[in-house]
């Protein structure tokens, strides 16, 4: 039966999502629907969809329903569920403050990986990303456009990571991300890659800089990516040894996003916006 | 000073379009509004943005305003002026009619090419595309995935196409079409580059058949092109030689469209489909 729902359009740093509001968890949406939605040429176009639902009104969020009101039901754009994502968190807190769901002032949401904390923030919303583990091996990564194979370090923040250093903006800017690039060793579960030139001098004002590219497992070269941002400043923070900052701005082809390190926890801010508001009948 | 328009979001076989209606001609977009408009992820995303203007009520029009009501003021998602797309005014036709606007029912439509006229289609929508040119000169094709250059047959249908015949659909499928195909000679304007394959048999119950894949000029491949489309069934009728039936129907990566030729003019059907609406704020 024809269903009309009305959604918003977000983004953080071109990280895009549909954002559906669903309080009471009477929305069930199907895989085949969540795709349809995320289509960007025969549907609204998205990374992914946020469903906005109670915890107390879903099997899911039962268990974390008194811990925090609301639940992100976090879908890919296949429509698979997901985990977590450092972008859409932050505009999923957007549109709470936004709609008057919720404040944000250190306000616990649930999602598939826990209980996450969202602050308001100078560039907008930051997300307490939890703890990370560097991990022991090294990898050797390959990508069109490099020369020759070049080390990566391997960082879990929730999901894994594999960053790898470039020595100018120039071997940035010539990597060719169409293709996916080659780990030796290939992790199982793959791992999303991350190509960064931390800047000359790296500190300033008590706060290290990086650009950094990436790409995605199962997607390809995105305009941002939350946790591959953290990862970023993270491995940085590593090679530079004790006297390292634990604040850093990471620039990435869709804006600026800043990741500070505080009590063993990764925390990652930017801009999370709104773009539009529409009406779509389900199929 | 921001201001909120109401749009709606619609495609021809996966080409898709921002739609605003603006009957009095008050709304003046400028190149940059019109780009952020149909940016894929910080905006609403688009081929392009289709204005729905009276031709009486802007300077532009004014010629045609005795011959048709409303003016298709069509804008690449670069924000450029276009003159013509053969999706698009099937979308805007159906716009036109689900709005209340107008019958569509050999309606003239004004266009920066001219006057075109829309009929309504067992498809969906059908508009007359006009007169034809099929060029002498020869082409010779490369494209990656091809083993050798091919022969490409020059066809004008309000803008230049070369049409490219292979052999078998793995031949089609086989192609890469993130790199744009090289053409001797290169004709100063560039060319929409379409690649065919001929069913076999060719004719079923009076109609020609064809799958294809287009690669548009200042683009890059596409889910389908309206007057690539045209031009496909063209070439492929001129090869057929006299005996070629005139009704075809062309599998692109995005639908099927219908091409019919009739007292010298060549016709475009095919569904043309409203998706959303929304309201978005402009910068």
């Amino acid at each position: 039966m024809p269903h009309t729902i009305a959604f918003t359009k977000g983004h953080g740093t071109g990280n895009d999502f549909v954002i559906v509001a669903d309080p009471d968890g009477s929305l069930a949406l199907s895989d085949a629907q969540v795709a349809a939605l995320c289509d960007r040429h025969f549907g609204i176009g998205a990374d992914g969809l946020l469903r906005v639902v109670r915890t107390s009104a879903i099997a899911e969020g039962a268990a974390y329903a008194s811990a925090a009101e609301w639940f992100m039901d976090y879908r890919n754009a296949d429509g698979s569920a997901a985990e977590m994502c450092g972008n859409g968190i932050r505009v999923f807190a957007r549109y709470l403050a936004d709609h008057g769901f919720a404040e944000i002032d250190e306000t616990p949401i649930a999602t598939r990986d826990g209980v996450k904390i969202l602050r308001r923030h100078e560039r907008g919303f930051e997300v307490d990303l939890g703890r990370w583990v560097v991990e022991d091996a090294e990898y050797r990564v390959r990508a069109k456009g490099l020369d020759v194979a070049r080390p990566g370090l391997g960082i879990d923040v929730g999901n894994p990571h594999v960053v790898v250093a470039l020595p100018a903006d120039s071997d940035l800017d010539g990597l060719d991300l169409t293709y996916r690039p080659i780990l030796d060793p290939d992790p199982s579960a793959g791992a999303n890659v991350e190509f960064v030139v931390p800047a000359d001098p790296l500190v300033q004002h008590g706060v290290g800089s990086l650009r950094m590219r990436v790409f995605e497992r199962g997607v390809g070269e995105t305009l941002s990516c939350g946790t591959g941002v953290a990862a970023s400043a993270l491995a940085v923070h590593h090679w530079a040894g004790p006297a390292a900052p634990d604040s850093w701005r990471v620039d990435v082809p869709g804006g600026t996003l800043a990741v500070r390190m505080a009590d063993g926890h990764v925390h990652l801010a930017g801009p999370a916006t709104l773009v539009y508001s529409g009406q779509i009948t389900l199929a």
